[in-house]
């Protein structure tokens, strides 16, 4: 099953010209979430073939213009390109006034519903489950009311070893073995031990995904082990005094909570449009944290099962 | 003195990759005007090496998301880049009230003056006038209260003729000359006469930009004879009753416009996503009024003195 992030843009409160604002599209199985969504995140969209009609969830970290100037824009083309396809729509509060106030003015009655979720950014709690995925909010120190959001993967069913399962077993019994059960007969004996016919499932993946933010260590418990962790890396640790001046982060600090969660990867992104290059912001991060990269538009990072 | 028009986007509501929403940039003399804003107008300045900050006034035709959902990203990025210089903004009701509401949730207190002036959109009305020009409102027929905006440049000074003039003449005496007076004596009597030291001054320009309008004919004697028309053309003929439909024009209905009032040159844009090439548009519009040009993007039109 897919479980893919794309980047559609990573630049700081000023674009620069070939960064956009920011924006990732993650794919896990057939659900497609977009996470904030800065001005022209429709183009974006568009620029890298991702069709907006499947995107299922939007969540909004906080209401900083590069973080959502562009769902207004996205969600009236869905409208004009059809959509009836309800959408979910995560965000901090405020978010609904906006848009129930730019749609009024515009005459636009969506034909499509907007499932809108207020979340609490002061909390970590659980606000959507599916089949395949949870996706809780990581509480983030910033400006205005912000919080990332974690997606995990549910557990998922043991493999059945096929040439070692007994023929009597009835579908419901496969389906109980598939969840670690043993098979008991009406006796309570057990008659299918569930470690001879099954094997461990795949590993269920997660993303965290840490908006704007200052470094705060009290995440570490949520975010622990993670297969990829996105952090904001506003500025380089000669900024520090400005990072926390204006509750960003800087690439070592990033780094240093990756390090602390012991995730697997790092994503580092929100760059300064200071930095022409991000090389700088690359090593730096690197030398705490070696497996870190940068959140470049277009790129596109699988986390293998 | 310049007098020049440079557009940036010229697709109608939804974007197509290579074409962006609607916003133009009219520089007359010192002045910087922008024409709407849609979504990444702030990116297709930088692309077009426009200085935002060198932006005195802001005009909006109507709140439909593809002509003002950049505004507020715009004026983040000024923000941020410490301007202190007032803005002029021009726009229908609704929109002091959608960017207050923005900059409240963003937590963001703008270091210069917006000076906010909601038009009426039902009349042609002078909004403003400085030592160089006049814009007046131009009353649209669309789904929502729209207008375009009419710019004029003032009447301009008669050209002195320096060998011609008497040496007596104090300086206010050749401010009246150049205004069109004679110079009198104190008995009375004329003592130069206007048309023997002067000769006529150069001509004032005008633009008039009919944003999104169903076609209609009692704009004629508000833009007749203007240098250049923009005036949009959403679709091609065959489409008149879809054009009908949406309160839009077709490009040979923006031609009869032009013909009809004797306009100089007339600019089409605010084209649907469905022509990727727009040479249809472009024959279909130059059948009625020749000297018809396609609005397209990073294109520059003088209008010579």
């Amino acid at each position: 099953m897919d479980f893919e992030l794309k980047i559609l843009g990573s630049s700081s409160a000023t674009p620069s010209f070939d960064r956009h604002h920011t924006a990732q599209v993650l794919t896990i199985g057939n659900q497609i979430n977009l996470l904030d969504c800065g001005e022209g995140t429709q183009m974006q969209l568009m620029r890298y073939k991702v069709k907006h009609q499947r995107i299922c969830n939007i969540f909004i970290s906080h209401l900083h213009g590069d973080h959502y100037f562009g769902l207004a824009g996205l969600l009236s083309t869905m409208h004009l390109q059809q959509r009836t396809t309800p959408i979910n729509l995560f965000g901090p509060k405020g978010l609904a006034e906006i848009l129930t106030l730019q749609f009024k003015y515009g005459g636009t009655q969506l034909p499509y519903k907007v499932n809108f979720f207020e979340v609490d950014t002061t909390v970590s709690r659980k606000i959507y489950e599916d089949k395949t995925m949870t996706v809780h909010t990581l509480p983030m120190l910033h400006r205005v009311p912000c919080c990332g959001y974690l997606f995990r993967e549910k557990e998922k069913p043991r493999h059945l070893l096929k040439n070692k399962l007994p023929s009597f077993l009835t579908p419901a019994q496969l389906v109980r073995l598939k969840w670690g059960e043993d098979i008991y007969n009406e006796a309570g004996e057990v008659v299918v031990q569930n470690a001879d016919v099954t094997t461990d499932p795949k590993r269920s993946r997660s993303y965290a995904y840490c908006a704007d933010t200052r470094y705060k260590e009290d995440i570490l418990p949520l975010v622990q082990g993670v297969d990829l962790l996105y952090h904001e890396a506003t500025f380089d640790n000669s900024l520090l005094h400005r990072a926390d001046f204006t509750f960003h982060s800087t690439a070592e600090q990033a780094a240093t909570l990756a390090h602390k969660a012991q995730v697997k990867r790092l994503l580092i992104g929100h760059f300064s449009a200071r930095y022409k290059e991000l090389n700088l912001l690359l090593e730096e991060a690197q030398a705490v944290f070696p497996n870190t990269m940068l959140a470049t538009e277009g790129k596109t990072i699988s986390v293998l099962e």
